[in-house]
Parts: structure tokens; sequence; C-alpha cells
């Protein structure tokens, strides 16, 4: 084991504003620069990523935080329990009871074993691929852990293969440098994935999330339900996760869209690999475009599934996003036969699920009776959102009908 | 067939106040009694249940309805099609196109197969125990229609037995009787529920809504996928369906706890005719005082059930109905072990997700560290929601974890 991060540290403290610490005490973990007191605790004295006690104004202590001065996100609480700060120890009991979810629910070792916040560790997220685990660190305060985060995931699951793909523009806003880094064992080149009865393999540079979206596990298998027999369009499908479950569900066929030429190559060696190519093809196009290019020819599916990339991933966006969302379920909904199944899903936080199922209303085709919700769903249980924390619940969907 | 409806009658004309066309033209299938200009339309000169054509302040032809004076829902739209009013056709379109949807998602003939408002067919539902069905009307514009729909069901699947279980109090609302009538076939005592590989008998003479809660159908499956081997407690559990699905899975004890002697009775039944009565038992109790009991004999459970009836049912019984759910949600969850799972539910119309999952941030232990969303659920997909009325996406859960 390495030395322990900053755990050990003299931790400096950080006070509220009066009256800002209702949402911490809810729950929520955490803390904005403007909600600091910055003449009693000057934000700039602390390093990016140094601990701290988090303090209401009349001085009560609230919680255990790690620091970065630089980031909106000014602090994120690691733990609420005076005695107990956050260090390798509690690092160790989380990542404990974060695997033990995940072996309750799951029969093999497929799936993301920590998801952030929604699992106590602020700033981290790991995904394992039976014995490769894949890990993401996002802030400073974490970052000082690295090391120990490497030699747990390797004493805990025994795996032989830990990357850190900490490559994420998201780290700049933290001052963190971006690079990926194989601290035990070597590069794969191909990540596996057995789920639902089908076998994935990821090329390691295609380079999305880790590699797989775990978080579409059980939205994926909800599509078979749907697909025995019918046709189905599976838009921005990246290696073909949803569409390769309704060929093994027995669609009559199934067209996957994906601009990426890699992802599509990817998706029909996997089609191949699980005896799915007959009724399955994947295409690079623009979804878009494909849709618009769909229309025209009068063509009609009975199943869409449309799971675009994040639109909204700044406040900034936010206004475009919603004209891209609005944009595209509309002409997906176009392209549905009579009484056509439409899964919607948005990773956008800023998306809320009111607000998608108002996108959906708004682009129903001029000539539909009504649009029925059958079915609505979060990311799956491997990703937890933590109650307190709308923003942890990110990916929303909606399965519909058309009449 | 007998003589169609009110289909035939020449339909009166309802006028709307300026600008209260906006819900309506969204899709909303309901029009409220303020929102009736009665100086040009008295509301008074329609009988209950006639028709009528629904107009803009300015004359515009927006739908077809049926009327109740009576009511403070005083109209709902049946069609929006001008040359295409409402009439036994439309009827059995509709019913054909709900069949639809069951038919394609599930195996055996046991479902809803109308609900209301999300299928486009106002005030009526039919549930479906293969070849029992138990419909009920609640609105005076549908029992028009009454004998029309026992044809059309007889003619459409073939069943032998057909029951109105038009005994429930909503109908006092539209001033129509109160009653229990067999038009085909006659009161088998009991009806058979086969669902995920259990069976179910229900005395039709229990009689929570037409027999069963098929509702609840993919939820109660899906507590399985966290009831093996665990201690798993069933509040009102009803006849035990989301027990009798854990004691299936492998949970090494169920305790279902109902006020009703006959619900606890035909649970204990269910649980021996599909082999499960080793680990699982029924008690007649009520349910917040049997929560106290255990929490005061220290009892503690892997999984917590909490799917309590309607505590808000009228807009009056709001801040009670809150309290009730506030209650129930705090000691369901003092009852969870370290790491326990509770599904807690809700299917009052007036609570929705984000208030229940607002009645569970509050309810904590003060002990907890955090809550985790594993998963949200809506109804089963044979109750559709009508996207476009929020009212009818009544129930709502959340399967969620304590830390």
């Amino acid at each position: 084991m390495h030395n322990p991060g900053s755990g050990n540290q003299a931790a400096g403290v950080l006070r509220l504003k009066k009256r800002e610490e209702r949402r911490i005490l809810a729950g929520h973990l955490w803390v904005f620069s403007n909600e600091i007191d910055i003449q009693a605790t000057p934000l700039k004295s602390f390093d990016a990523g140094a601990p701290a006690v988090l303090e209401s104004a009349s001085g009560k202590f609230l919680a255990h935080v790690y620091v970065n001065p630089a980031s909106l996100i000014c602090a994120r609480i690691t733990s609420r329990v005076k005695p107990k700060p956050f260090n390798v120890e509690l690092l160790e009991q989380r990542l404990l009871y974060a695997l033990g979810l995940r072996e309750r629910r799951y029969g093999l070792p497929y799936y993301r074993w920590v998801h952030g916040e929604g699992d106590y560790l602020p700033g981290l997220v790991v995904d394992r691929y039976n014995d490769v685990v894949v890990a993401q660190i996002t802030t400073a305060g974490m970052e000082v852990y690295k090391d120990d985060i490497a030699d747990l995931i390797v004493k805990i699951a025994g795996v032989s293969s830990v990357c850190f793909r900490n490559d994420v523009p998201i780290r700049e806003l933290e001052q963190l440098p971006l690079y990926r880094e194989w601290v035990a064992g070597t590069d794969p080149g191909l990540l596996k994935v057995e789920e639902n009865g089908l076998s994935f393999t990821v090329p390691t540079e295609l380079g999305q999330k880790t590699g797989w979206f775990y978080d579409h596990r059980e939205s994926r298998f909800s599509v078979r339900e749907w697909s025995k027999g019918k046709r189905v369009l599976d838009l921005y499908s990246y290696i073909g996760g949803f569409g390769l479950n309704a060929a093994k569900a027995g669609a009559s066929e199934v067209m996957a869209i994906d601009a990426s030429a890699g992802a599509v190559e990817a998706a029909n060696d996997n089609a191949k690999a699980n005896g799915l190519s007959d009724n399955f093809r994947a295409l690079a196009a623009d979804a878009v475009e494909h849709m618009r290019e769909l229309a025209q020819q009068s063509a009609q599916f009975d199943v869409v599934i449309l799971d675009p990339p994040a639109f909204i991933k700044r406040k900034k966006d936010r206004d475009a996003g919603m004209r891209h969302y609005a944009l595209n379920n509309r002409l997906a909904m176009k392209l549905l036969a009579p009484g056509g199944i439409l899964l919607s899903a948005s990773c956008s936080q800023a998306l809320d699920l009111s607000q998608l199922q108002q996108v959906l209303r708004q682009g129903m085709p001029k000539s539909a009776e009504s649009l029925q919700q059958l079915q609505m769903f979060q990311q799956a249980p491997d990703h937890p959102a933590n109650l307190a924390m709308p923003e942890t619940l990110y990916l929303k969907g909606v399965i519909a009908r058309l009449l």
C-alpha cells in the first residue's frame, strides 16, 4: 500500500455564508464557491484537492470535504462524521459497499462498480469488465488517492488490469492533466462484455466513456419485449447494444445508425459474433440526415430507439440542445408505423423527465391521435442516483406508443 | 348487436370560454365545467351522457365529447376528427388497438385490456382473466355503450364470462347507480391469474379493484432481483403478489402484512398452491402498528415493500395523506438492515414522483449516510398513461437502497 493520501494532512476550515447550509443538511454533497464566506476563509488559501472541514456561518461542524479553489463546485463532501474524516480506510469501506450492491444484483462481473456521488465517492467512476477495470478520476480531491484506488481495486477484486482513463475534458475544470495510464497489466486492446446473454467486444480505442454504456443495460433488455418479428431502427447506436438486443428477440430487421465508422464496424462484428448478422445491419451516417432520408422514402419502423449523446452539456448549450432534442424526437416519431413504439432517452443532466415528456408531446405528428407512455426508466441500478442530488439522476427515458 | 348508443343522437354544442382551448389542443381529454361558456351553451340543457360537439369561443370545432352536467369534469373527448364522432365502430376499433398492445407484450391472456383515457376510451376499464372479463364503467357517457361493450368483448375475445363491476363510489359523482352484474356467463367465485410463472387465485368477493392489481406486474417481478436469500417484508400485501415473487426468487423469509383477514387467508392459500409456504407467511395486522412493533423488537429486513392504498383520494385528503405517506415511509426505512432495499410506491394521482422522492429523503433515519435511487417505475404497460394528461400517470414507485 502506498502512503495514504491527503487524509493525513492537517485540514483547514471552509466556512459557509449565512443560510447556505440547507441543501447540505438535506444530503447534497456539493458546495458552490458563491456559498463560501471568503472573507473568513479565503478559497485561494487551499491547494487543489486539499481536505478541509466545512462549517456553517455560526461555526458548526457540517462535514469533511475536499477543496478545489479553481472549480465552481469548490468543495465536495466526503464524510459527515466528525471523528471519521475521509481516508484510505473509508475509501476501502465505500468500495466494498458499492461492490456489495453490484454482486447482489448481477450474476457476472460486468458492471459499473463505483458511480461517483451516487456511491458517496465523489469524483470517482470505476467500470469493471471481468478482470479488467477502467477507472476515471474527475476531481483534484480524488486524484490525491489515485494510487490507493489502484491498489484497493486489485486487492478487493483480484483483477489483472487497471486503467485510468483520466483523459476527459471535465478534468480541465479541475486543472488536472489529461492522460490514459495502465497502472496494472497492459492494454488488452479489446474489452469484452457479457450482457443479457449477448457477448460484446469493444475496441478500447473507440473511447466513448470507459468503453461501454452499462447505464442502459436494463433499457436495452426491455427493447426485447417489443421487438419480436418487428422492424427496428436503432439511432446513435454506438456498437449496437440496443439493436442487437432487438435482433436477439427475433426482430425481422434491425437498422443501426452511428456517425462513427469504427463503432459501425464493431457493431457489425458483434452481430456476426452473436450469430445475428442475418437481420442486423449497421450503417455509418448522421442520424438526423438519415432520418430525413428515410422519411422521404416513407420508410416505417415498428420500434425506433433514440438514445442520443448529451445535447446539453453546459448551461450555454441549453437552447440549441433543446432544439436538437425536439428535432430528433419529431423525426423519429415520423418514422413510426401506426402503433409503433419509441424508446426515447436523454443523458443530459439539464433535461429532466418532465421536459423529455414535453419534447415528445410537442413532437407528435399532426396525424397522431395520442401518445401512450408505457414505461419510464432511469440509469441502471449500478449507476445509483443520490436521492438528495437531482443532478445525479442524469439518464431518463420513456417508452411510448403512437396511436 | 344492440342498437348503438348515443352516437345516433343529434349532438348539441358545448362552447368553451375564451382562451380555454390550450390544454385541449395539447391533447388533454377532459373539459372542466368552469371552462364552459354557460351563457352561450348552458350545461344543464344536456342529459348525463349525451354526445356533443366542443367548440372554441370563436366557434371552431375542437372535438366530439360526451357530457355530464353534474360532474366537475363536464365533458370528455371521444374523437377529434369532425366526420368521425364516437360510435360503436370507433369503440370496436379502439378495443382492437388496445388489445394489440397487450397481445404484443404479454404471452398469456391476463392483463388490463382497456385503461380508460390511456386507451382513448374515457370512463372504461376492462381487465381480462383468460376467459373471464371484468369491466368497469365510471361515466354516464360510457354507460350509454354498456351493451355494446359487452357484445364487443365477447365478439373480439371469445370469452365466456363478462362482469360489470359498476359498484365503485366514483360513479356517484356521475349520478350513476352502483351495481355488479354478470352480463355473460356466471360468477365463477374465483379469478385465476397466471403471472411471471406464479398462479394466483383471487376470491371474487374480496373486491379490490376488479380482483387483481395488474398495474404492479413488472414491479412485482423486479423484486425478485433483490430477494434471493434475503429477509423480505411485504406491507399492504393484499393476496401476497410482491411477497410471493420474493419467495419464488428464493427469499429466506417473507412476512406479508394486510389488514384484511380474507386477503391474508388468500395469500397463505396462494403460497401453498405455489409450493412456497415454507418461507412465506401472511398476517392480518395494521401495517403502521405492525411496523412500530417490529421496530420495538429491533427487527430488520433486507427488502421492504411499501405499496399502500391511495392515501390521497381527493383534494381535501391531501395534508392527512401526505402525513400518512411520510409516516409509512419513515417507519419502513427504520426496519431496513444496512444496505437494505426499499420499494416504495404510491398510487395517489395527487402525489407525483418528485414528491414521493421528497417523502423518502425526509424520512431517512438520522443514522443513514445516504439514500440511493436504483430504479423508478410507473404502472405496467397495460395501463398506458396519456402523455398529454399527467393525471393518467397515477402509479409511481422508487427502488432505493439505504447506506
